[in-house]
């Protein structure tokens, strides 16, 4: 099967390599940016040599939103299957791309975009096929995770060590403003929500991410309890969805506290299957590109047609509902004693410290679950 | 897609309900013994009438392994695709079975016999078609999983206390001597192996329960530590395949520790993928419903003849090697206090403690995992 690439960079380079010594593959031509190098001999720029060539499937692997959407349009529309690691693309513009695709009889898949090599994409499309999900979430930054537990490690005393320290690893990027803000993980859960549920929310969900850390009660290595950033979407009885990212409070020997450096667990609940949980490296160049060499796999595989698209026809974009939600949080304004809430909604919570920071105090907040269940 | 059953049990009568409301599938017939009542209005006595009727894919909930071969030989060599949830079957006929159902063109799956709703067999399988595969196992036992969290959480202060309450919540069998003695999850090791590196151990595999647990010195809810049973399958650098099942110690905020009550993980490595854990529950009517509904899912959407089997052709019978592979035990004797080993291998530690128990001595023996990686 004759393949193209949409960028070479650390992603891109890792599925290069693997389709040059793959038997089922061959790469026709790579897209890459004028101002790069020309590190492959099918190195093209401009994206019209791509779709006119006579590849059956484009992987693109060079993020950002705007230039992404033209490109894959433009594939997808002659006919080309496209297979792509871009979160925010997916969760800006996958409702339009996944009905452009089932038009023109192609796939569209993006299971590397979610979790890395961590198939809850994959697990989520095959289970809701035969059986009903019911909610859906998980750990799913690596950066986070990995600042998380350093702070706990008692590697560094700050949030911006430990941020300094990630940077230093590669593990978060120069602008690291997404994956702390809680962001990143909200693009994953609006992809897992939208293959899960077939419902992708578009506005009213709740993000809060760890930049203040620092004020939180339980970071230490003495401590029963660890924090967690979590992200979770939950299909409710009366159809709406439930969608939020906030940090969380679980008991270290469970299975959420148990996730350390910069691993990801992803979970979906079905109601034949119960809870599954997959725990692994979400991100780094070969587990990313490990999961599009799936997603390429799986095209060559499947019947055309049937589980092209991750999200389906019938996938609608709402709006969140977080009031039905309701937790007991801990919340540590800056020189106070933290308190623990009674249990109050996702939507009140996240508004209460909105409007306590505007009016100039910092704090922060995490949900607390005196079980393992998320 | 008309399919016909074999076996309406516990397992059976639940793929059965499921099928019911589904719009894929119809049921031809359901075998069941002469001697168990007509549940369904589909039931006939004789296999015949499976083989001979216009069924597609044939579903096998019935146990046991010569008259389910017997059953599958017929069934496939009729030209029908057959899934079980067979593990006995599977690791004793599973070569032969995958080999005819590849020359009659049809699919053989078996997702259910290993880790229940767990996806990790069909993850494997997909996996191993762009990855290659380190190594995989887990805790892959609910029965067992459930007795050693019941004594560690001091619900029960002796072995035979927590087998009597599991065998009276229907987590362990009247006979429960496949589960503690290990060869359970043995059977499933051999499932992993097989279609992890296409390597199907025979014999030579190092298999000890959970009989002797009362004499180990770490089941205590205070202590760091705390003891699983675990299977484990590694390919080696020569090709030869390490295959055991047996007690092992982890911390309790580790992955492996914080797996409780009947739940099950199962992992696997891949070369690209890093190492992938899948957590959920192993088994049960509706979770293990739901993994034959998977695979017969996957055989309508599947390109006929492309992933049919998850034994490959090429896959064969081996003889286990376990000197290469080697731990720190914990070798607790009766009456005396535990020892610590230097570095042994897993053949050399089982089969002196099988010598040991000759000569009349008690004793029980856990691998050492200071780290949770297994």
């Amino acid at each position: 099967m004759l393949v193209s690439m949409l960028g070479c960079g650390v992603v891109g380079l890792g599925v290069y390599n693997i389709i040059k010594e793959s038997e089922d593959f061959k790469i026709a031509n790579v897209l890459v940016r004028p101002v790069e190098k020309d590190v492959v001999p099918e190195t093209v720029f401009n994206i019209d040599d791509i779709v006119s060539d006579n590849s059956e499937v484009v992987l693109e692997c060079m993020g950002g939103v705007d230039f992404a959407y033209m490109c894959a349009e433009k594939c997808i529309g002659a006919g080309k299957s496209f297979i792509t690691s871009n979160k925010a693309l997916v969760a800006a513009k996958g409702l339009e791309l996944s009905r452009l695709a089932e038009e023109k009889g192609v796939s569209f898949l993006f299971s590397a975009a979610c979790g890395g090599a961590i198939p809850v994409l994959h697990n989520i499309s095959v289970a809701r096929e035969t059986d009903r999900i019911l909610n859906c979430g998980g750990i799913l930054n690596g950066t986070t995770n990995f600042i998380l537990s350093s702070l706990r490690e008692g590697k560094f005393v700050s949030y911006k060590e430990a941020l300094d320290e990630a940077k230093k690893l590669g593990y978060a990027e120069a602008d690291p403003t997404a994956d702390v803000s809680g962001m990143d993980t909200m693009r994953k859960v609006i992809l897992l929500s939208a293959v899960a549920f077939g419902k992708l929310p578009v506005d009213g969900y709740s993000v809060e991410g760890i930049e203040n850390i620092d004020l939180c009660p339980y970071k230490y290595k003495r401590d029963e309890y660890t924090v967690k950033l979590i992200g979770r979407a939950k299909h409710n009885e009366d159809g709406s969805v439930t969608a939020y990212v906030e940090p969380a409070i679980f008991k270290t020997n469970s299975t959420f506290g148990s996730v350390n450096s910069n691993f990801n667990m992803a979970f979906y609940t079905g109601e034949n299957s119960g809870r599954i949980s997959i725990f692994g490296q979400g991100a780094g160049r070969v587990p990313t590109a490990s999961a599009m060499m799936r997603d390429l796999t799986e095209i060559l595989r499947t019947v055309k047609g049937s589980r092209s698209v991750m999200i389906s026809e019938s996938c609608e974009g709402v709006s969140v509902m977080n009031e039905a939600e309701k937790h007991n949080y801990i919340l540590a304004f800056k020189g106070e004693k933290p308190e623990f809430t009674e249990p109050v909604s996702v939507a009140f919570m996240h508004s209460r410290v909105k409007k306590e920071r505007e009016s100039g105090r910092e704090c922060f907040f995490a949900a607390f679950y005196e079980n393992a269940e998320v």
